[in-house]
């Protein structure tokens, strides 16, 4: 079988970002027949405007990451007890026009953390509405629910606590599994 | 009594936005204690980033809009079954940091158009839950959801429903009072 | 191929429930490999109280309906914007205790129609959020939401709008496609 | 100022229920202006069934226990990432027809404990959706979400944690001063 390319979008711009060092985290354990690439440019993006009638350089860059991805890994913080606006926008920009919209089907994994005890789960549960519109299946179990986040990575985004690094574990192999499963070519 | 002031946010950049024109229409039969001013503005914010320290000149714009503000009225399109992320991206900078956010207990009122059969919905009580965090009570009925508004907007932005316009009419009375219940001053 | 067994459930208990009839009308334009039974002792079961030790007779028919099907499609109304708590009380039944529930990770299809303008919409985004619990699998699009109800089901339940047939056709197809995807013998 | 009445509603039939032991450790804390009763007969009530014409004697008097109270307190479990089914079904009685239904405008507080992370505020998010449709105020801040309640009440039911005794006489503070705001004659 083909390697299992994966892309990841950390919902926040701060340099520490603790869900970049989420998604980290999580590529160090996935499967051996499975890679992550971090996207690093969702701050590049212009605020989403349909009057724009064709696709900043950005936005075309963004569209074609996911596009060469076999699925896509959100780790969203919890801004305001919903989905940043910024990872909203590189949404919204992603899903236009609809008919050619690279996350139309695309299979999806959301997980994120905070230092509250949300654990970001209200910006998921958002986030899962969002992509019944695209069609993307997104894995169900096990959910990536990290609350008390300074208490799990250190102050470099290093991961230290064991029983979510067995969390992470489990996540890689179950949405590996759930990308195969639709993406029959991988 | 001192009369109202209110500000109206639209939550699309596009420039034949329905959203803005629904909030001119709902402008224009305001009862006449209060007055409404659409902020144009929110193009300028920059993307939220908690790492710069000092609001940039938007950014202070923007909070002084709210706080100068009796009440908000949020009309929001739907982007993919929730808030545009441009508008996301102001309502987090406005609540940062949290024990000056301008937003705080401020009243609002949310509503909406789409040109699908959702009226916009999804995104607004996606917003209701958002406004859980900042404590702001948020009108419940009646409702302003507005589906199929190609139909009830002209190509100019002029309201042609008289049933709209009624509904906008009892939604400015019941808000006006809502501002009135919970703003001491006026 | 084997023919796919599908469970349907209503969530009204009303005789002339249109979600009913919104059941039978999928029945009838399924692709010719599946079947569609009817679940009707939805109103046999008792409060859920996990205090009770043995399941009640009504619960243990109902759990193994759930069992024997392939997949289930939930045909909800809209009760206060959520879903009712007839049926929320089946599902919670269903989920006890969770390691043997009949419905994790069984495919489902939501469908619902409503006389309102949300076709029963808050109530889909319920039970989509409710389904991660079980980790079942839940069919994106085509979203199967039918406003003005009263317009499309005449007073006998039959369903008499075309463009209606022609998406529970195309929610049939892509049904029956989901279901198999996920239960390898059918 | 005349008292203020508070009814509270547990949303689990379990005798050791700990969202009725939270019930009670709010009541033990409120102002000395309020008193708080818990209606202890919501599993007397049948399955919501709109073809019954005539109210059960357990739905009237449910309803009766709400319109005589100044406002209500909703202690709910999290059952499947939301609302209980039996206490949905409660719900769903008091707003039929919604024309006279003692929930119109009533204030609510939501409150809510689970043993596991969420503290069940998915299923709080839930409510205070479906208190939009009745049109009553939910109180937004303090929220009271409670995790682990297990290691917050012991077997008896008592509250053995001071902290979260805090949140609840701040809670009860917030919400008798909210249903002051609404109920002119209290």
């Amino acid at each position: 079988m083909p390697p299992v390319r994966l892309l990841g979008l950390a919902g926040s711009l701060r340099k520490a970002s603790v869900n970049r060092a989420l998604l980290r985290a999580i590529g160090e354990v996935l499967p051996d027949d499975a890679s992550l690439t971090i996207y690093d440019r969702m701050g590049d993006l212009p605020h989403f405007n349909s009057d724009l009638k064709d696709d900043p350089e950005p936005v075309t860059h963004w569209k074609q990451a996911i596009a060469s991805a076999d699925g896509l890994i959100i780790a969203t913080p919890e801004f305001n007890y919903s989905v940043p606006g910024v990872m909203k926008n590189a949404i919204d920009w992603a899903t236009r026009p609809p008919a050619t919209s690279p996350l139309r089907r695309k299979p999806i994994g959301v997980v994120g953390a905070s230092v509250g005890i949300s654990g970001s789960m209200r910006a998921q549960y958002h986030l899962r509405q969002i992509f019944v519109y695209t069609d993307s299946p997104v894995l169900g179990q096990p959910e990536v629910i990290i609350p008390r986040s300074h208490e799990r990575f250190d102050a470099a985004g290093n991961l230290t606590d064991e029983s979510t690094r067995e969390l992470l574990r489990a996540f890689g192999v179950a949405f590996v599994a759930w990308v195969r499963r639709f993406a029959p070519h991988v």
